[in-house]
């Protein structure tokens, strides 16, 4: 946003940017619009189709035109309280879900009713800070390392509530596994030490699982196991479901947190409203459970793991740092083995190495400072979904699901991604 | 919202209720569900269908799964711009126009990014001042009389603006027309004014046409006609195409106020990040201009101007005051003639004669005070929806639309309107 003129803007929101993952799929439609090539690992949009009985599921209800509650339709209340019991093991009501168009507005709304403090561990999803920002709040940061494969830790969160010496602090901590931007995840004895101190400091978890049933082996677990009373879980149709566009999030709160929902709803009563009506109706078909569902996530997994492992290996076969990942479509880079040499470029920092990596080989990635990391760490994110996924499902679903998928499939069907990792190996070791 | 515990809320949110429409929608169907008849003259939705065009739009769109831009589909934007020409007369780009989940969504972003006072005009529609508090800004509001048929004059604003002493004071004025909650309207004469006072103050204009099209005569007015540079006009899907839980709105700017829609399209990316795609693409058929829609609004107008004139006439009849409708399909009963029999009753305000109403006759209104009026003034809003618009329009459909609706139309097609407006003069006569 730049100003040419005087005008009357809210301070908070003055010289805001647009969200830099949107900034960055709209750069690349840009350059690809002037005819280059752009490797779009940019933008974290799930390469997969919305499946085809939620598509259907939209056709059969595209009449419905009535105002639905704010919490949600009853019937999706249910199908993602179900969702929650049969994929996560918890209790969970159907009075105990929100739903929201996407669960960034959630997120936004929660903090807007959350009167406490937001601690979230970097690198970071893009939006909880400038959210912050507009609402004129602050939030805590901290900082993981590499060497934990940018995973925080039980030590870490204690350190952070102990040095405080506020011992009823109220306090939100996002967690995010499978992780944006880092593909990481948690073991379930890391998950019982993080539930352990933030029941020992009262700290409420927003569990961001959107990647959950994007856990490359199924095994997705949540926190909520071992903390029910604390964490709320954070879904919904973008990731898994390939809905990104569709707009729908779902938060579902243990019943402590009753209050909680109950604010958000109602200022959602007084914002948006409901999600729109058709919208909800076909995601009931979603979150409901069903062969079909499920026989998508297994074909979406199997590509994925093996996408995301071949290009870490490529990686750090050519001394870039990255641990392979653990579920969802994102790896983190780190490029410091190469800052020298990059240096004696002119690069010494990440959004400088993005911006040079785009301008020379076509390649979108996101800067680890749009994660909140140090400006000058020279790490960035890749979102490895520069393919046709409803091709590459296809395919895969040719080839028994006891079997691996033959060496050359993401050559074959992934093609755009494995080239941009040459295209990116290529341009730092030059 | 009730607190039953110690909990750490947003003290704007603490206490806040569900919208007043929302909340009387509900408590309708509570009561519905328990076997009694209710009459739902509360909740303001259109009794129509969605158009079958845009149905069968959205159908045809509905695997599209996209992240579109925050600003808004560029063939929506561009359809709604070509909307806004064609139907106000008014030169507006496609850059020019800002897509919303819902116009409250918008008016909402507006007042967040906005800096400067908020003035709106009594009654009014039930979310500006609750969205106000939410965001811990104050509202001006200036009260219409009900002998000025609940319009805003020029006269008024230019006092309210004298008064002020403040010359370049920020300021945005909200002018509802057709209204919520009492169907009147503005003539050309009457909106010059109001633009030449407003452009003398600099005063912007959010000029919320939503029931634009609902002009039972289709001769609506914009103010942007008269004053360009200054308005911004709110309109949607959600009153004239019917589609009210679809959840699309939008609002137009003049280029001299780009940078509000760009500061609001900024606070999107962070929040609702764009309306849902499948929405959007079937919104290109409703503004896009055609003659299906044409008929459709042809006929939606005939029934509403038959069925709201005759409701107020009926009620005129009995003694209680109301201003026959100019368009959409509310009406805002004035009580006070039955004030001293209704006081004897133990009826002194507003909500309790609603209160009281639904409990003895099953005929839902919203009280005067959700709209912004006093407490002890005895009036209501009745929203004269409760019939089924699909069979209404069939029947509109086979009488020529150079003849009037015969007598009987709206006894045989608009029924439980008819009755509960006998339950009223019956309930307030007695």
């Amino acid at each position: 946003m730049r100003l040419h003129k005087q005008v009357s803007l809210n301070l908070n929101v003055r010289g805001l940017g647009q969200s830099a993952t949107i900034a960055i799929n709209e750069r690349s439609k840009e350059i690809r619009s002037q005819g280059k090539v752009v490797y779009r690992l940019g933008l974290g949009q799930s390469p997969f189709p919305v499946p085809m009985l939620v598509v259907e599921g939209l056709k059969l209800h595209a009449r419905e035109k009535d105002y639905l509650p704010s919490a949600g339709l009853p019937a999706l209340r249910e199908a993602v309280a179900g969702f929650h019991r049969r994929e996560n093991g918890i209790e969970a009501r159907p009075q105990d879900v929100l739903i929201g168009p996407g669960s960034k507005e959630l997120m936004f709304l929660l903090q807007l009713v959350y009167y406490g403090e937001l601690i979230v561990a970097t690198p970071c999803w893009v939006s909880y800070v400038p959210q912050a920002t507009i609402l004129g709040r602050r939030v805590s940061l901290i900082h993981t390392r590499a060497d934990g494969k940018w995973r925080i830790t039980a030590e870490l969160l204690r350190r952070h509530c102990e040095g405080q010496e506020d011992e009823y602090r109220p306090r939100i901590l996002v967690l995010n596994y499978p992780g944006n931007p880092d593909g990481g995840s948690y073991s379930a004895a890391e998950l019982k030490e993080l539930a352990e101190v933030a029941r020992k400091f009262h700290v409420v978890l927003l569990s961001d699982e959107i990647y959950g049933q994007l856990h490359h082996q199924g095994q997705h677990i949540s926190v909520a196991r071992y903390y029910p009373e604390g964490t709320i879980i954070s879904s919904g149709l973008s990731k898994w479901c390939g809905a990104g566009g569709w707009r729908l999030g779902t938060f579902t709160f243990p019943p402590e947190l009753d209050w909680l929902l109950e604010a958000m709803a109602a200022v959602a009563s007084e914002t948006y409203t409901s999600v729109s009506a058709p919208i909800q109706h076909a995601a009931v078909y979603a979150f409901r459970g069903d062969i079909r569902i499920e026989r998508y996530l297994w074909h979406a997994r199997r590509i994925l793991a093996a996408l995301g492992n071949q290009c870490a290996e490529m990686l750090n076969a050519a001394g870039v740092l990255v641990p392979p990942p653990v579920g969802g479509f994102y790896l983190f880079p780190n490029f410091s083995p190469f800052a020298e040499r990059l240096a004696g470029r002119g690069i010494t920092d990440g959004k400088t190495l993005c911006e040079r990596l785009l301008a020379d080989t076509g390649v979108a990635m996101l800067p680890g400072v749009a994660f909140d990391r140090p400006a000058e760490e020279l790490t960035a994110r890749m979102a490895y979904v520069d393919f046709d996924g409803s091709k590459a499902l296809s395919a895969s679903e040719t080839i028994s699901l006891d079997q691996p998928l033959p060496e050359d499939f993401t050559e074959l069907w992934c093609n755009n991604v494995i080239k941009a990792v040459r295209l990116i190996i290529d341009w730092v070791t030059q």
